[in-house]
């Protein structure tokens, strides 16, 4: 029994592109000797469709190019699509063989939490997935599962049991689950553990590609009946692997290092992100800071070198360091590079203000105003030569508002947006080891970090600290007082509280930001902007 | 049977604020002689609480406060707040009497559409809500409803006639509806269906107030067991209002004008949102054209003259009408206003830009450097005084893209944003009647509209035409085809749709918008950035 999982890159929107992507594999995978070729889930629309599911004629055309692509099947096909049935739709997967569809089934479990908003779109089914196939002459009944089906723990319904007791021999469950870190042990620990119990083989099929924030990392997996890993897709990357879950050899996990996977992923959200939008180049600001210059190096190994413009723009407050090391960098990559002073628009906007600021003190105003020209010079570049801005902040800032909204904050994409500043620097560490050379200047990872916006300007935190705090608040979502209570400091903890919490309405305004932690700000982070909860700390 | 209708504004997460409030509300109904005291939806915590709701201490505060309000209670008082059980949250009313929770009631029917995002926090009650109290020495059945529970039409659970089963002898709905256009009569016609029908008193208790995109309307509403409406709380205001169900006088309702209740919709909006974030003062560019006109209007009515700054930024594009448009607005409205010259900013910026764009052909690179110099000076100014900008651009061109990102869309809140370019008019024009004199300069309301960022540039739109079909595109989701179908030309519609979907790059960076319409921009509409589904339009 041969099967392939065909892990593709979908787009969402892109029916007809999906459906030729679909036949395609479908054609190799024969070619290969499949007897059941297995598509990730709702591989049809691309994941998630969000409101276009509510678009007149959506709906309609991907069950159209259903029925196009069960009329071209031989052997049997399994893949996901988007069912409707009196007014309500479904996140379902169709069996076509010999010509059409003989089976549909809608998924029970629809995870809205976090990222996910399925119950917003869709009705649960209330069956579980059980259809029988012939495979090298012999009646195979197969259990289908989508993707949350298998993580049942916080649901009532528990789908694997089900299939279990249907006596399906083999299951199949059909994902687009988003990548964090970690979460390839996760899915392999889970199903390890249910195949181990349920003694049923176990086919796993993952989307791979980046849409908006989501970054689908692939890596599907097979398993035989002793839960022995038989077959692993790649990450990060299309796939097309056949294994036989009767006669498959076990096969050792392929783990790569947590830096590599959270670069790779990375630089698939970047280079997805350009061609899904029909974008081919990228300008960004360098500093000569350590996140320019990480950002910068997952862009030139997206897109390529010859792809990404990066623009030094200093004033008066840049020190010789900043663009010493934006141009070293610059060389290094071998990216096209020009600098442009600031200096002169700085003074046009200070007298344009200065009736106005005269007798005030110095404050963010005026440093907000360097931020927010190199901002307007980057957009300049893209609307005159139709390049994308990357914007370059990290979590941990982005996190406490020490970022210029309209400044900084400026692009189509936040690259880095949710690495904490502590990983910037592993990150920016295993490039260099990672290339055998100093591709991001060593005194850009050496030097304390400065917005330079104004003289002698540090950034005003020991990141050491506030950046694991920081991750503890927004990832782990511990609380201030179990912080506490746990040894960070008092004043510390509430400060960063209290920042986080003033600072939404700027993030509310950023650019989408690749995700690759288990809580990123964006679509899964929904904090209202007006917001007067003070946690109350004790001690 | 004297029941109290509290039509409160909370604020979301300010659970000590909001028990205060409830409490002086309680204490102002029994004064009244109020035998029950009705509160609204998630009264302690404010509506919607988001991801408030997965904060450490939050939803354990909000049961602490749950408690001291019941130790206080004599006389019975029905509030919703957070309901935990098993690691479950509810979104839940709690009757209180004697100094104690005697009943609580988990909602049923969980919104999750639209601006609603319920099943990603609550799981559903499986019980109607019926509770017995006392009530002048005579023992009353109540069936209590949460707001959803009233428009079970799209549900499986019919709420109000399991109420009716269980023998009620009253039924109270505690609401956070939030107002859009058509809103009220929605409400009174489906009650007054039910209660013809069912032949029980109906108590409609709506949340009052604004939480960054949503409008509360209040517009409570009391029915007598014929159908009749007995009382009916203030629109946009707080309110406490006493009604007999038993012995009520049929009374009127109260309608306003459609652009009147827009307008105290957009009103009470920038009001809260002011108040509710810590801010007095808003800054807003003053064009001299209908929008800026209208949203600088609106401002003063909201937060007084005193505190609305306009700026005229003219450029040499600028008309001459447009600088004394501006001007004639301002004195009309008595607000705070100046003027500052841009153009050798632009010059400067132009100078930067001179070496990379010579021998490039103008474009909206050029252009936009305009919009964001001018967006650059109101931020200075909030940033120095600690001032909120407003942007004031309008739904039909934020639909479209006509307007430009870190440049006019700057801001902390989107005054306009839900308004139509033919609604902008409407208000304006009632603005102007209301009042009894032109506040808005009537040369605003009939020159052409123009952004002015280049030689005699008019709006590119026939906004007679674009704006009702942008509308239907939007608002009532009809589609491309359906819209031909209806006589509209083809390019034009193909050309809108166009625009809608590769301009939701802008949107999804865009300050919170006001929501006055059944569908808006903003939390309410996600439709993903990468988005390649093209509408098949026949014919």
């Amino acid at each position: 029994m041969k099967i392939a999982l065909s892990q593709i890159n979908t787009t969402v929107g892109a029916l007809e592109k999906n459906r030729d992507k679909i036949l395609d594999y479908y054609k190799q995978a024969l070619d290969l000797g499949a007897e059941l070729v297995v598509f990730p889930e709702l591989a049809i629309t691309g994941y998630p469709p969000q409101d276009l599911l509510h678009q007149g004629g959506f709906v309609e055309n991907n069950i159209a190019i259903l029925e196009e692509i069960a009329h071209k099947s031989r052997q049997p096909i399994l893949l996901g699509f988007v069912n409707q049935k009196n007014g309500n739709l479904f996140n379902s997967a169709a069996l076509c063989t010999q010509g059409r569809v003989i089976y549909t089934y809608d998924k029970m479990l629809l995870p809205t939490y976090d990222v996910f908003d399925e119950s917003r779109y869709f009705e649960a089914g209330s069956l579980p997935g059980v259809a029988e196939i012939e495979i090298s002459a012999k009646k195979i009944k197969i259990g289908i599962e989508i993707c949350e089906d298998l993580w049942d723990d916080d649901y009532g319904n528990k789908v694997t049991e089900l299939l279990e007791q249907a006596e399906v021999d083999l299951i199949v469950n059909i994902s687009a689950s988003p990548y964090h870190d970690g979460r390839l042990l996760d899915r392999c620990g889970l199903i390890e553990r249910k195949v181990n119990k349920l003694k049923i083989p176990f086919i796993y099929c993952n989307l791979v590609g980046a849409q908006d924030e989501l970054i689908f990392d692939g890596q599907s997996l097979a398993f035989n009946n002793s839960g022995q890993l038989i077959g692993q897709g790649k990450g990060f990357k299309e796939d097309l692997i056949i294994v036989d879950p009767e006669n498959g050899k076990k096969v050792d996990i392929k783990l790569k290092s947590r830096p590599e996977k959270l670069y790779q992923a990375l630089c698939l959200g970047v280079k997805d992100y350009f061609s899904k939008t029909g974008h081919k180049e990228a300008v960004l600001g360098l500093s000569g800071g350590i996140d320019s210059s990480l950002a910068a190096c997952i862009a030139v190994d997206a897109l390529g070198a010859e792809n990404v413009h990066g623009i030094s723009m200093p004033s008066k407050y840049s020190s010789g360091h900043s663009k010493r090391d934006a141009l070293a960098l610059a060389h290094n990559l071998g990216l096209d590079f020009s600098v442009i002073q600031i200096e002169n628009t700085v003074k046009s906007f200070e007298k344009d203000l200065y009736s106005f600021f005269k007798n005030t003190i110095p404050s963010s105003a005026e440093e907000n105003i360097q931020a927010r020209i190199r901002g307007i010079l980057l957009m300049a570049f893209a609307n005159k030569f139709n390049w994308m801005v990357l914007s370059t902040g990290n979590k941990t800032e982005t996190a406490l508002g020490y970022c210029t909204l309209y400044g900084d904050m400026n692009g189509g994409l936040a690259v880095i947006s949710d690495l904490s500043k502590k990983d910037v620097y592993v990150l920016a560490n295993w490039v260099n080891e990672n290339s055998g050379k100093s591709r991001i200047p060593e005194n850009s990872i050496s030097k304390p970090p400065s917005a330079e916006l104004k003289e002698n300007q540090i950034d005003p935190f020991n990141y050491e600290v506030v950046s694991p705090l920081v991750s503890a608040l927004i990832e782990d979502n511990i609380s201030a007082q179990e912080l506490i209570e746990g040894g960070a400091q008092k004043e510390l903890v509430e400060d960063l509280v209290q920042r986080i919490r003033i600072n939404e309405f700027k993030r509310r305004q950023a650019p989408p930001g690749l995700r690759v932690t288990s809580k990123a700000f964006g679509m899964g982070r929904r904090y209202p902007i007006v917001n007067q909860f003070r946690q109350k700390i004790n001690k």
